[in-house]
């Protein structure tokens, strides 16, 4: 099997290309391909036998969507995109990027006439409030960003494009990923990571908006876990709606804050300084709070149980089990 | 005021200007100009003492965006494009004209840097069956139809655009258009406005669908009051959504027909005859039934009040008042 993934440089593309070495197939047929493209280089995926293809380009430049496909990979992970505040800031890339690279792979694949199937990584940023307590599974996509804009456009090609025969997507709607690794950026929903992931290193965090905050959460690992199980799902299975709201925990911000002190203690949860910013406060409150998920779950998609298991997840897979 | 009708030369295009050179004016402000675009050339419209200009061209070619948007007309009515069976029979043609077309007006719009009010026809066809029994104003949008996918792209766009400030947008789903005027066409929702516009004319109407079939329709009348209405509408009544089912009149094939028979008499209503067709019949379950509406009515978006006023409009406007 020969499996493509694009934005394949970035966090979860890397612990996407991870995991399918790791597991060595796919849906139980075995990986002897990788084709992995970003705007940065990727880098080659240890311990992996088969054949692999790096590729720095952007798929919304001529040619390279095409190329991308011409080999006729059976599996598409595509994650490519620019970020939610990049969109928002440079608005002729957000659409170039986001939406003309995703029609661009799209066409590719009409033209290549073959059938692969295409999981996208959509985002809850396609919600625009003002929401009910929970999302349902048929809530409309009014996005309040262009990113928010672009993933709900992409959603409606890719329903298009599956329904008239010419691929079979699925796209998922990702909800916040938490905890993520790294160093703290400056995204405005960067300190729902950034108040586990920093004091659990030893650092102080600041928290900018107040602990009644609720936002719904999901670790870097079930993202995975959604990728792949979205990769197994029949066409019979999905029906013409390819897609999903991703399940995830619904918590607020002080309840993040006692899981960590049940998990690390109160040492750990004492790094946490309220900082309250008034900006972030206003971004934070158009955002969905909880979603139903019910179809996702009903697919088999699986988020953790509790935010205490999201927390557990990051100590094993970024802390190598240590807590500062 | 100057005023831009894209897709001038089709049937609401043309009564829309012929209702805005009746009014002489819009939102208070008299009309000066008019600039109407179409792909078959647009006739000057009769009685109008401003400066006209006509042009037979593509919204989706090099260059005509831009022109048509080059004397920054105040309010643009786009409603331009091909309709539900020629895209999804073309698909090419279908994303170009209807997508890329629209998208090229956005664009031009932008790049001249001025904020027109634009408002744009899309279609219950952004909706795709499974429904709850009157669809909501917060219902998904699952379009089963290439059509029914670039009218939903092209409301996330317009919706982007005017929260970006680049344009003040309404975006208004018309329902079935019905009595529609003229000869019967191939469409397969033909026979909804065939059934009382050919027995009203002395013509015999075939019926391909059970009397309990469910639709709901709007005269022509009442679409170029939902036109006019929109572009009324502030950006501070509007809020962020932009986009709006419009109201309908609801009813069963066989209540449109007790009205033909309460408005025209038995001896016209006799002059249906019952065709069932499997094709039609399939096609038509996956179509809307009832839509709630409820926002497009608190913003003040009048439709009939019975399917009796629709027959009574269509003999008004289209047979002077005869009855054949």
């Amino acid at each position: 099997m020969h499996i493509l993934v694009t934005g394949a440089a970035g966090m979860i593309g890397r612990k996407l290309t991870a995991r399918l070495v790791k597991d060595g197939g796919l849906n139980g047929k075995s990986i002897d391909r990788l084709t992995l493209i970003d705007v940065v280089a990727p880098e080659k995926p240890a311990g992996f036998s088969g054949a692999v293809e790096l590729s720095a380009s952007d798929l919304s430049a001529a040619g390279i969507a095409a190329k991308a496909v011409a080999s006729k990979p059976d599996v598409i992970f595509h994650l490519a995109g620019v970020v939610s505040g990049e969109a928002e800031t440079d608005f002729e890339k957000g659409y170039r990027v986001n939406l003309d690279g995703t029609r661009a792979l799209l066409e590719a694949i009409r033209a290549a006439a073959y059938k692969p199937k295409v999981i996208f990584t959509s985002s809850i940023a396609v919600y625009g409030a003002p929401f009910p307590r929970s999302i349902p599974d048929e809530f409309h996509l009014t996005p309040l960003t262009s990113y928010g804009t672009q993933k709900a456009i992409c959603e409606l090609l890719l329903a298009d494009y599956s329904r008239r025969g010419f691929l079979e997507g699925v796209g998922i709607r990702l909800p916040t990923i938490c905890v993520r690794p790294g160093k703290p950026n400056k995204a405005a929903s960067g300190f729902f990571s950034g108040i586990i992931r920093e004091p659990l290193s030893g650092h102080e965090a600041l928290l900018p908006v107040a602990d009644s905050v609720r936002h719904t959460h999901a670790s870097p690992r079930a993202a995975i876990g959604f990728l792949i199980h979205a990769a197994s799902l029949t066409p019979e299975k999905l029906g013409p709606r390819i897609n999903l709201a991703m399940p995830g925990i619904s918590c607020t911000v002080g309840e993040q804050i006692e899981a960590l002190r049940r998990v690390a203690g109160d040492k750990v949860a004492g790094r946490i300084r309220r900082a309250p910013d008034e900006l972030v406060q206003r971004i934070v409150a158009g955002w969905a709070e909880r979603l139903d998920a019910t179809r996702a779950r009903e697919l088999g998609f699986k988020a953790e149980a509790a935010f205490d298991d999201i927390i557990r997840t990051h100590i094993e897979d970024e802390l190598g089990g240590k807590i500062a």
